[in-house]
C-alpha cells in the first residue's frame, strides 16, 4: 500500500516495469511458476542439469553513475549469462534483486527496456525479484539446463591441452582507460570498441558447442590471467601463454605494446570464454570459429604443475620467457577489494 | 591477486570464511556442483520441483548499522528459508551476493559463522556466490524442492476456506518501535521479544507438514493484511479477518488495543506463514500444531470477491465490522519506497 505522497509505490514498480515484461515473455515448458509467488517453481526436464550463478553490479565498481539504463540493463543480465556459456549451459530464467535509491520510472523504464531486449533473445525468463529502496545494486541469479554430465568445469585441463579464447580481448580496459582520460583515444576509435565494455556478449552458443570439445573452460571477466588461474589451481595444473597470440582489435594494436599486453591479458570486463581442448580438436574448433562467425584463438598451452600456486609462464613474440619482474609488472589482475 | 596494501584480497576473503564454510557443510546428492565454479550446478532428483526464491538485506533499510553480524547471517537466510516454507519447499541450497564497504574480518567473522549456523541448522548448502565493494548489501538466492505439483501457491484459496497464521504478530514491530523510542517498553519485555525482529524463525516444518492441507499460503513479510491481499488477488477472492483472533504475544498485549491490532496486522518482519485451508482440516491443523509445538490462530475466513480490488473486511471484538475510517488508519502496510 502505497503513501499519498509517493508517486509509484514499490508493488505498482514491479508490476508496471518487471512483471508485465515477465509475462510477455516466452516460457519454457520447465517453468512450471514464474514472478508473483514466494517462489518460483522450475520443473527441470528429466537427463537435465541446472546450472546457477549470480552477480552483483554495484554503481561506481561495475558501471558509472552515468551508465545508460538499457545498456546497464542489458550488461546486468549479460555477465551472467556469460557464465551460464561457461559452463556450456542454455539459458533458461532468472531472479533480479534490486536496491534503488528512489523510483525513478524513466530510469526503471531504460533498464527494464534493455533486460527484457537481451532476456528475450536468450529466451531467459524472468521469474523471480525483489525490489528494495538502497544504493542502486542489480543482483541477478540465472539458470541454466545442460544434459547430465555435459556441464563443462574448471577442473578438466589435462597437460597437453591447447588454451583457446573466444573473441578479442582488453577492449573493455581500453574503454575504460579512455573514459578516465588515462589513455587519449580518438573518437572513432572509441566509437568502435565502447560497445565491449557496455554490452559485452554472451557466448552462449559457443558454450552449449563447447560441451563435447572443452575439457575445461571460465569466463573472463576480470583479466584473462587472473581468471585461468582459478582454472588452473582446480585442474592442478600449469600454463603457458604467448602474448602475442591474444587476440587483439585493431584499435588496441595501435597501443604501444606494454599496453596491449597488459590490457589483453589483464584488462576487466572482456567476458570471452577462455577454454582447453584437447590438440587433436583443433581442426573441428577452426569449423565452430567459422561456423559461429567468432574468432577463437589457441593462446598457449596446459602444461605440468610445478609449484603449489598455480603458475602462469608467459612468452613474449620472439619465443622468450618474460622475467619475472616483467611478468610482475603485467599481472596486475582485477580485484575488487584491492583497486 | 591483491595489491600489498590490501590487508586481504577478494579472493583470500571469499576462501577464508566462504569457501571453507560451504565445504563443511553436509551435502545434498542433488548438487552436483558446489561454490568455486562458473555455476553451480543441481541435478533435481526424479519427481521433485525447485523452488527459488530471492531477497536483498540493504543497510539502514532492513537492519541497523548496528546489527550484530552473527544475527544479519542468520536473518538474512531465514527470511529466504520462509519464503520456501511458504511453497512448502524443503531447504536445498543458496548463493550469496554481498556488497561490503570493506573486507573487515572481524565482520565476516561473525556473519558467516550466523550464516553457516542457520545454514547447517536447515541442511541448506552454500553452494556459489559473488562478493565486491560497495555499500552494505546482502542478496541470496534460495532453492528448496517439493515433490511436483505439490508446492503451495498463493492462488488456491477457496472461498470458505480458514484463514490460519503460525506464530505471534506483531513482535518484531513493537522491538523497532522501542528501538526507535517510539514507544517505552521495559527492558525485560524488550528482552522477551527482541528476537522476535534479530532471529525471525522460519516455519520449514510446518511449510512442508502444509503441502497437503493448505489451499494457499504466503509468509508475512511486510505485514498481514498487506501480504495476505497478494494471495487474495491470485486467488480472486476476499476475506473476513478477526482483529481479536490475531494471535500476540503477552508482550504486545499490554500495549493500548489499537497497538496491538495495528502491530499484529500491519507490522512488517513476522515471518510468520500466513494460509488458507478447508474448515473439514481444522482438527488436524490443531494436532498439527501440537506436534510441532508451533501456535497455529485462525484468524478469519475465505469470501466471495465482490469488487475489482481484493478486500480484506476486519471485524472488532463485538463482532462489529470496523468502519472504512478505522480501517484505513489501521492499514498502513510496509512500502519499501513509500516509507
Amino acid at each position: 500500500m502505497q503513501s499519498p505522497s509517493d508517486p509509484i509505490g514499490e508493488f505498482d514498480l514491479i508490476q508496471r516495469f518487471f512483471k508485465t515484461g515477465a509475462q510477455a515473455m516466452p516460457s519454457h515448458s520447465s517453468i512450471a511458476l514464474g514472478i508473483g509467488d514466494d517462489c518460483a517453481v522450475l520443473r527441470p526436464v528429466s537427463g537435465e542439469e541446472l546450472a546457477i550463478t549470480t552477480d552483483m553490479l554495484v554503481e561506481g565498481r561495475h558501471f558509472l553513475t552515468s551508465a545508460n539504463p538499457d545498456q546497464l540493463g542489458r550488461k546486468a543480465l549479460a555477465v551472467n549469462l556469460s557464465d551460464l556459456a561457461a559452463m556450456g549451459a542454455k539459458p533458461l530464467g532468472f531472479t533480479l534483486a534490486l536496491a534503488l535509491p528512489k523510483a525513478d520510472a524513466a530510469w526503471l523504464e531504460g533498464f527494464s527496456k534493455g533486460l527484457f531486449s537481451i532476456a528475450n533473445e536468450y529466451s531467459c525468463a524472468l521469474i523471480g525479484g525483489d525490489t528494495t529502496a538502497g544504493p542502486l545494486n542489480i543482483c541477478i541469479t540465472a539458470f541454466g539446463s545442460t544434459p547430465t554430465h555435459k556441464a563443462i568445469r574448471r577442473s578438466g585441463a589435462k597437460v597437453g591441452d591447447d588454451i583457446w579464447v573466444s573473441g578479442e580481448l582488453g577492449d573493455a580496459r581500453l574503454t575504460l582507460a579512455a573514459l578516465r582520460h588515462e589513455i587519449p583515444l580518438p573518437e572513432s576509435d572509441q566509437h568502435a570498441i565502447e560497445h565491449r565494455m557496455h554490452q559485452p556478449v554472451p557466448r552462449v552458443e559457443l558454450g552449449i558447442a563447447l560441451r563435447d570439445l572443452a575439457t575445461a573452460a571460465l569466463d573472463i571477466s576480470d583479466g584473462l590471467l587472473g581468471d585461468l588461474k582459478h582454472l588452473l589451481k582446480q585442474s592442478q595444473v600449469d600454463a603457458e601463454i604467448f602474448l602475442d597470440q591474444l587476440p587483439k582489435s585493431a584499435v588496441l594494436l595501435k597501443q604501444s605494446e606494454a599496453i596491449q599486453n597488459q590490457f589483453a591479458a589483464c584488462g576487466g570486463d572482456d567476458y570471452e570464454i577462455c577454454f582447453t581442448a584437447p590438440s587433436h580438436q583443433k581442426n573441428t574448433i577452426e569449423q565452430l570459429s567459422n561456423s559461429l562467425n567468432l574468432r577463437l584463438t589457441r593462446i598457449g598451452q596446459i602444461v605440468t604443475k610445478k609449484n603449489t600456486e598455480a603458475n602462469v609462464a608467459l612468452f613474449s613474440a620472439d619465443g622468450k620467457p618474460l622475467s619475472d619482474a616483467d611478468t610482475k609488472v603485467l599481472m596486475k589482475s582485477f580485484d575488487h577489494f584491492a583497486s
